[in-house]
């Protein structure tokens, strides 16, 4: 399989940047599970432009057309098909750049996957706008996970070398991220990391930084030791995100410089449950869920796009050239990708949980 | 699927540690790819005992026996299957540990996920032991990709808080590693990551460490967009390995910090071919390979087996204990997980260029 | 997977018949292959309304819009999506019957599944429309193969007990079926076939039959032994399609009143290729083909809408009850089944064809 | 995926007629299944020689080692591998033929997939003999079945032209015949069937015939509309049973001189279940079970190893020549098929049920 990712439940993403439509198929979700539009086009609003004066966001409204998998307000259990068109395609700004590899970007390795076929356009298929669809199936699988008290929240752990407060209460913690367009949770470093990506935007450069994210509310025991660890699941998607370069879980590379003394995290009966002291595996051991939450870091790189002027190569000459971009830029994505995260960790879940429950278990919420 | 790997060339892992045999199947390797016993038997043995004086092994000699898909001394292209005896099974050491969670361990998210029925002796099928199947199927994977101009080489680039040198010339550090047994660059640093192996041991206590893995001689054009990313299908089978805890691609985390400016590869034609002057992408953009060399790291956390006495639970009584390990423990890993990195890496990406290049193409020695 | 299909070519179905879109999305088709929109809607029309005195169908056109995976009249290599509105519903025929399950159709059974979720308008998820995104799909597919030289085929071998003649001059017959819309070779079988059909329509009642199917062009060496042979993979898709309760190869169940020595087809060397002198086997030996032409026979059973009254029950009350269907009807769908055959039978051996020779073998048409 | 097969409960076949072993990995069964050694045993038996006087079969006796995955003498939930060796492998009969294809018999086809590099010994990979590996693994299917009610029996519907008696009570008929070697349920069509084989071996010929099985006690709404109908699903995991060229459901390919008004089967209610008057359409509908009883019939062909002198070609040279086989010859297979059919049936409904109810289903035995 190519664009689909899943066992049980699977979504299949489609479209070009510039292209007519773009969307999902989400197949397997249980029958039954309520959906919300409007929370749909509040997901779809926090990927668009989460504080818009931080984006040069294209201004279509990213209106989701659910055209299949929906009867009465509730899923049916066939597939779900997203639409989302593309209203303000500028393929002005990209014509003379046919050959001109952006760095950072995939015109290059698209180029040699698909011969020059590929749709050049504003990053054809490989554009970040594609991650519409999973936001819109996201959603669903976010409502799902909520019918049986999992949560997903992210926040931005650092940003242009900018950390915001490590996790605190998780349930507090999630429910203010997830009220927030954004995600970060101490005021202050909110207010530094937004000045520093305004400070990118006017040098014509980028930022990158660190999403983490909590899921709470998972039964243990879900998972498989090889290899389908939840571990190998996660990262799977998680590296679908274009921007995502590493993924972590627990203290992730953090542990490397501990000894097993430190790092092991002690068990202990409590009230008659069986919790961790400490959660440095993430809530994760040998692949499977020990019912702690799941602690997960990506990697985002700074936005390849930038105003600066860029050494690069005509591909088609194979000659040196440089380039500068001009038209839509973000001088981040971090703020903007937290919400990917979010409905991709949520879609892998619901997968596995489908795997292990059966098919109506998401849909059963007694 | 659960225990198997893979679309096109797939490996599937069996046993549990105190079992008759483990193993492996390997399926869908190109007919015709000649299978090295010696190289098989090389890697077998950088998986068990590497610096045999570091780890407290098992002795046995792990032999591999092929029993299907080898014809003449090359694969047919049929199953490959390879048998693991596991001889020096020592169940007493672990009989009255049943249902003591050891901490770092999948004890309890076993029972939680097989009820009670898994096998418990030495991890079951969660042990690391289980990675000798992935080694020996690995080698044959290797074997395909150097016929192909493809190296795979894995350094220790840190352990216990101590850095290798970094990668230099990756055609003489790739062929240096590959006749070490222990994997790290610098000899200096070599010495002390050692000591503190040993140190580690005598105070009943283990490190974990990042090893970072190189692949040279890829072509451009390999991976898809959306989800079957080359970072996507590598970190799949690498977070299969017990005790990764995390995995980057070329800068990774670094990149967090950096600007767009600094982070993005300047392209460069040289000698009529594309080249990237830096490599800070890892040889990947939008998830397909750009013919740089492949970078990945990964985060190992320290082994979980350790000497000293530690808090945890009796989960069948749900109550709290403490729990003293007896018996084999390594201080560190991450010298043996080094070959189980190379194989995985290997594995998964002759998976994906037989995606791209049909059934054949690794045969196609041309 | 559910309602995907596929290994390395993968098509994926959604909609409902009253919903607001049906469609499919095709990934994994090699890029620079012409999309040929004039040969789409001819296929559309086949599925349609082929001979449409026969055919109570819906009015609708059948305008298949693709929105993506097309740049410059040529796949791209990413994903096609191709979307049919449902212009002309008539959900009021259904509504009274919301709990009464047709005879022959899912109605029941889709409530056993969905537990009422389910989309009951016109057999929701379950008409036989949603065929009409595989026929879009499939279209693609067959001009694939054609630029490989590989042609596919469809006639109505019998309907209603009238057979036609068998496959003579598989050139000039496959050539011949391509331009008919109602593909019965022989014209006297045609025009009884014809109004044998308009004769169950006055009956109320409605006719099945089978067809058979040719490919001629595929090259030796196609397929896997266990468990993707091509009989595997074709049975698989072609079950799909509701109505089809049997499929064959070669003689197959008339290979069952035969000895060996009759069964087998001699080999024969002829201008430097390999042959059968016979074709029992249907192309297909050891699950992989052998070069002569794969030849498939589909069982279509009638129509389960018929007209005259019927007994059921209410699933709902779980009582007994009668029920008499009005509203649009095929007397027989098998002259429009025949399409889908053929796009099916594509899309298959399409996905064989890629995984065996890679990803771009199809376009590479010299 | 090529030799492996499953979703959520997979079998991956490994293993040459004459290499060392041959066997299966069940992977993603519930724990807590109990290993009944006798009963596989006895399923061994069935298939490798019922009544032995009719087939010349190998004398080895097809001891299965499970060597992983059982624990306690219970399923553990972790893939269980099933070894056999071959014990009895004569070589020398099948040396002088390496490049002579055998009519009916996959050695041309291996040739052309697997370029000289496949085991050539007995069939190598394509031999009937690795579907023992199927019985082992199917046995255990069979086992977990029976503990949630659901019980496979086959019967030989027809052989050489003579008919057994059809299908009448189907649970005294399916007890019958799982305590029978010979499943024909008519004592004098069994004697007539038998006589036929004598008599096609004494010819130096062979006999096919049609295997007619039944599955009662599935649940109603298990299968998915598209693709993986329970037709699909089992017609992929015959079809890759050598010799099987045909499969239908319920009356398949007889449904297609009927009308729709005959075809039909009427619902009922009966005792507070729903249920069919008739089952002409197998116990499926619109791809999923209704609650009837599943019913298969597949089509075997005459074993293509024959006495008799047959026309083939060298196809090293291209060269026509003749051919005598010697050595190891059945006239009949579909005795000893039965238990083949039997064992993919019951995996193939075992991969459905647990992506339908989860892993843990088939365990939870109340």
């Amino acid at each position: 399989m190519k664009n689909t990712f899943g066992n049980n439940i699977t979504v299949t993403l489609f479209g070009e940047s510039h292209g007519e439509m773009i969307g999902a198929v989400l197949d397997g979700m249980a029958p039954g599970i309520p959906v919300d539009e409007v929370f749909i086009a509040h997901q779809m609003n926090l990927r668009r432009s989460a504080s818009a004066l931080l984006s040069t966001a294209r201004t279509e409204p990213d209106l989701v057309k659910i055209v299949s998998g929906v009867y009465g307000g509730k899923t049916t259990g066939t597939p779900m098909t997203f639409l989302i068109e593309n209203t303000n395609t500028q393929s002005g700004d990209y014509a003379t750049m046919r050959y001109i590899a952006r760095p950072g970007h995939a015109d290059y390795t698209a180029e040699m996957k698909y011969h020059g076929f590929q749709d050049p356009r504003g990053g054809g298929h490989f554009s970040g706008r594609i991650t519409a669809g999973l936001v819109a199936a996201g959603a669903v699988a976010i409502t799902a996970l909520k019918g049986k008290g999992i949560t997903v929240g992210t926040h931005i752990a650092s940003c242009a070398g900018i950390s915001d407060r490590p996790f605190g209460d998780l349930s507090a913690d999630l429910a203010a991220l997830n009220q927030k367009d954004f995600a970060v949770l101490d005021p202050v470093a909110e207010e530094r990391i937004k000045a520093a990506i305004t400070n990118a935007k006017m040098e014509g450069d980028s930022v990158g930084g660190v999403l983490e994210t909590a899921v709470t509310g998972l039964p243990a025991g879900v998972g498989e030791p090889w290899f389908d660890t939840v571990e190998s699941v996660l990262a799977h998607i998680l590296f679908g995100i274009p921007a995502i370069k590493g993924v972590e879980f627990g203290m992730g590379f953090a542990l490397t410089d501990q000894k097993g003394s430190e790092a092991n995290d002690p068990f202990r009966a409590k009230n008659g449950q069986i919790i961790t002291e400490t959660n440095n595996c993430g809530g994760i051991l040998g692949g499977i869920t020990n019912g702690m939450p799941v602690i997960i870091r990506c990697a985002v790189k700074p936005t390849p796009s930038i105003y600066r002027e860029q050494k690069t190569v005509d591909f088609n000459k194979c000659e040196n050239t440089s380039l500068q971009i001009h038209g839509r830029h973000d001088p981040a994505i971090i703020h903007r990708a937290r919400v990917v995260v979010d409905s991709t960790v949520a879609l892998a879940l619901c997968d596995l949980l489908a795997t292990r429950y059966g098919a109506d278990w998401l849909r059963n919420q007694d």
